[in-house]
């Protein structure tokens, strides 16, 4: 499978639909299997004890494994969240960014499933995993959404 | 089990370690065994389509476990969240607040298992729903968190 | 919505296409919204230790949910199990059955979830609980599974 | 950290402790950070429809995990499965062995948790992925099981 988005038509792509994206996030890299992608730590990421919060960890896995649908499928590509299994491994340094390393496990027609590592930058082993699942809705049928 | 702190000892203590806490969600009611908790919906939690968004859904999961051990086991607990899954069923309406009601499948000495349906007030059927863990490190030793 | 296969007519069904079914599993009670399922817990669900294995309540949890959605669904249906949650809390008793409590958060179109609540039979907490998803491909349309 | 078992051993100890693990499983490889286990698919775990059943790829993921942490920690260290996760995402092909690749996110003092990817040998994508989380009682206290 190969790129309709390269970095920078998705980059700015999701920064069109959704504003608040470019503001918390940078996609590093993207190939046909895989993207990195930045979460820009600042104090609205963080809970109290200096961590990254949990929320904030679920939007990066989201956006990763939603910005490789996206560059993979093209911009008319809807994906609905249907899932998410997360496991917290360590404790994410709050003055440090977040990096996802993602790659879908699955593409199918109508279920996606994207694998997500996260690490403070820096730091060789990770803080947190995921795994996002979303629905396909055929194009043009949104109604197909929550299925 | 019974409550260590009452709704009106929960929410003010939740409120004084949690600012953000306060201002997000309200403590509804909470027994021993069972604790329900809005979501005080307002821009800031939707996303494009005017959907409440996953990362507030975690949110909502998250407080709602955690308020309830705190409820049960008081002040000096500290739960430290290690895995979530969560399933997404239906669209949120995002002008309507959302309801968490939530109860505790376990509250052992080093593990905690929640579980949380989510609703968009009114309705009768679930939005989402989530299993949230916890470590419950000893009192005084932090150290054990992320064990 | 309302039964298409009732408690007998389902258990027929099942011992058809699934023999072994049968032979570990008993239907219990089922209604338009929830169904009871009984593990007959013999030595070949046990590992060491003398309690009920993983993978026995891994079965229970998909027959459960799988019996569910043929009772509302008709024997025409496709269930194919997509996903899986699930929590061990306490450890079961190898020398009483299983009982499982499952109920569907979902059955739409394409998609199914169901939430289960396993017990070793007499006890009032549960053992494990299981979220288990379902893609239902269109009748006729096997060829949908795995999307 | 380095290996305690290396694989005979690992294999000798799991076919003394759990006979039939010899029967189903093999274990490939073993390293300091990752393990390859063979499921030898026989009649008995296929499901109608000639793929493997859901169970046996649970099995597959549990065995492999637990194999992991008993490499690294020695024959006295206990385990015990108090999460999973599972994404299942091709049909299995039931004329094949499957093949489960797994690494360890996490081994704590308390926690390990494990990622698992299961392949019908010869495949090059994956069948289903698994996350395995254990509770690691200091050796000797089984009592701290399901704390």
């Amino acid at each position: 499978m190969s790129l309709v988005l390269n970095r920078e038509q998705l980059s700015e792509y999701l920064a069109h639909v959704f504003p608040q994206v470019e503001r918390d996030f940078a996609i590093e890299e993207v190939d046909d299997s895989s993207i990195t992608v930045r979460l820009k730590v600042e104090d609205r990421h963080l809970r109290p004890g200096g961590t990254v919060s949990g929320p904030s960890m679920f939007s990066l896995a989201d956006v990763s494994v939603y910005a490789l649908i996206l560059a993979l499928k093209g911009r008319q590509s809807l994906a609905v969240t249907t899932g998410c299994s997360m496991d917290f491994m360590r404790k994410p340094d709050g003055r440090a960014d977040m990096i996802a390393r993602c790659t879908l496990l699955k593409l199918g027609k109508t279920l996606a499933v994207g694998d997500v590592l996260m690490f403070s930058e820096g730091a060789d082993k990770p803080v947190a995993r995921a795994t996002m699942t979303y629905s396909l809705p055929p194009a043009g049928s949104a109604a197909a959404a929550f299925g």
